[in-house]
């Protein structure tokens, strides 16, 4: 449950961390980590991908960033039966929402010395809603003319991803595209286990969180992989400009999986958790 | 320009073969392979996807059908401006449409002897529109109970797609997941300029067709692979029940991609589409 008293904790120290909490399918309670986004207008996800040195996937040249729209989109929880057998769900694009990722997108560019920004979309489909989108990204790129900027439909994105994933730096994207995309790019690297991510609001606001599963099956038995949480930790030390101590736990936790003694289950091999954070611990 | 013509004409014959039709972005007229699909109502879109044999890239084990709903969902074109800024598009979910394309899945996999339907949806954010879709393959699943099912969140299936594409036999989604999923899993083999397509509609209607784009940048200058447009022919073939005659085709195209002598540009070769398709009739 998301209480008052956690939004109000958050909303005063204007940062968070989080670990994934279950969201059932097809009917019950609205996605919790949803109502956090919405609730505290985490209007932009930010998730960084690289290969890992040393944890060998089919890929070795993924470093890119994902930039979601996080609080609209097919996302809006507007739907119904208009008659038996027959569901509208809506997708809202606004221009205050597009307009604010994009620009998030193109300072983040600017600020981590990225080159180039890709808007994915379909607005050969959607052409009044992802056209907006695209519309937007266009003016704000305007004000930044020294950043590359090209556009991808969505399909063709991922086609190009799988493809040669090195030719992308910096993507933004309406919501769904953003939870697709996203966890794609994660499968290039290895999966969920292993990629940070951050929920960004105004003034600041900021929660970090690991958006793998709550994984049920191995809850207490000392096995999950805390990579993601710890690099989501990462994220929370630089955004309070932390920048030292994030690089520390940063190296220590790449050290330990480059090392390869010992990794968790779901990498390959047989360590435990605590086995696992202790060898960063000893690393720092 | 789709004319009256052509839908009367592929209406006559039951069968067609067409090749790639451009579509504007953020504006202009619908897209004209859309108007195909939904005017002669080919309601299932199916795209064969393996990995070519001598034609390398990251992965060699694809061998998948995409099964994709293909006349509503993220495609309904119903959108509009609410106020200035603020625009909504409607996904259109119906019990017929997704029932429909679900039986096709689970005979598509009867008929061809594939073990395994996958079910994708993101049903935990579109309760309604989502669920029902998954509920109504639920149900033909229980007339197929000897079939394999499962569901996948459309985020975590992409995620599977690239780090094990091999677990995966039959997928069936609505129109976007589908569009962008096939488009995925072309990736994963090469391209869409290998991969074939058919769309399939009721009493043996069925137009075939290569997806990738037109291409304008190289037309007329007999560099395009015809291999997508050949193995949609090939699934033209096999639709008419002309297997043999499919056969041989098909074996030509692999063969000659496998030999890897004529490989057009986009295979990394220098043939022209002139000389690949000599050496695929040579071949025959
Ligand atoms: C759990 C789910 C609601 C969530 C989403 O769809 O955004 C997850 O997939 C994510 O990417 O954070
Ligand atoms: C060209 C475009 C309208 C089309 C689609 O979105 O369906 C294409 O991407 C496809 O997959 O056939």
């Amino acid at each position: 449950m998301v209480t008052r008293e956690n939004l109000d904790s958050v909303l005063k120290h204007r940062v968070g961390l989080k670990g994934p909490m279950a969201t059932p399918i097809g009917k019950g309670h609205r996605s919790l980590n949803l109502t956090l986004r919405k609730e505290l207008q985490l209007y932009a996800n930010v998730r960084p991908c690289f290969s890992l040195p040393g944890y060998k996937t089919r890929y070795d040249d993924v470093n890119l960033i994902t930039i979601r729209e996080n609080t609209e989109g097919e996302y809006s929880g507007l739907e119904h039966e208009v008659i038996p057998g027959v569901v509208e769900s809506l997708k809202v694009i606004t221009r205050n929402a597009s307009t604010r990722v994009a620009e998030y997108a193109f300072k983040y560019a600017r600020d981590n010395g990225r080159k180039k920004v890709s808007a994915i979309h379909k607005a050969n489909i959607m052409k009044m809603a992802d056209g907006l989108f695209i519309k937007c990204c266009r003016e704000v790129h305007e004000k930044h003319p020294d950043i590359e900027y090209e556009e991808l439909i969505v399909d063709n994105a991922c086609m190009q991803l799988v493809k040669n994933p090195a030719q992308f730096d910096v993507l933004v994207m309406p919501n769904l595209y953003g939870d697709i995309i996203s966890d794609l790019c994660a499968g290039l690297i290895g999966g969920l286990g292993l990629t940070p991510s951050g929920n960004i609001g105004a003034n600041g606001l900021a929660l970090m969180e690991a958006v793998h599963g709550t994984a049920p099956d191995i809850a207490g038995q000392d096995k999950a992989n805390p990579t993601a949480l710890l690099l989501s930790g990462v994220m929370m030390l630089r955004h309070l400009n932390l920048n030292e101590h994030a690089d520390r736990i940063q190296s220590a936790v790449l050290g330990t999986i480059a090392e390869g003694k010992y990794l968790t289950g779901d990498l390959g091999g047989k360590a435990r958790t605590s086995e696992f954070t202790k060898a960063i611990i000893d690393a720092m």
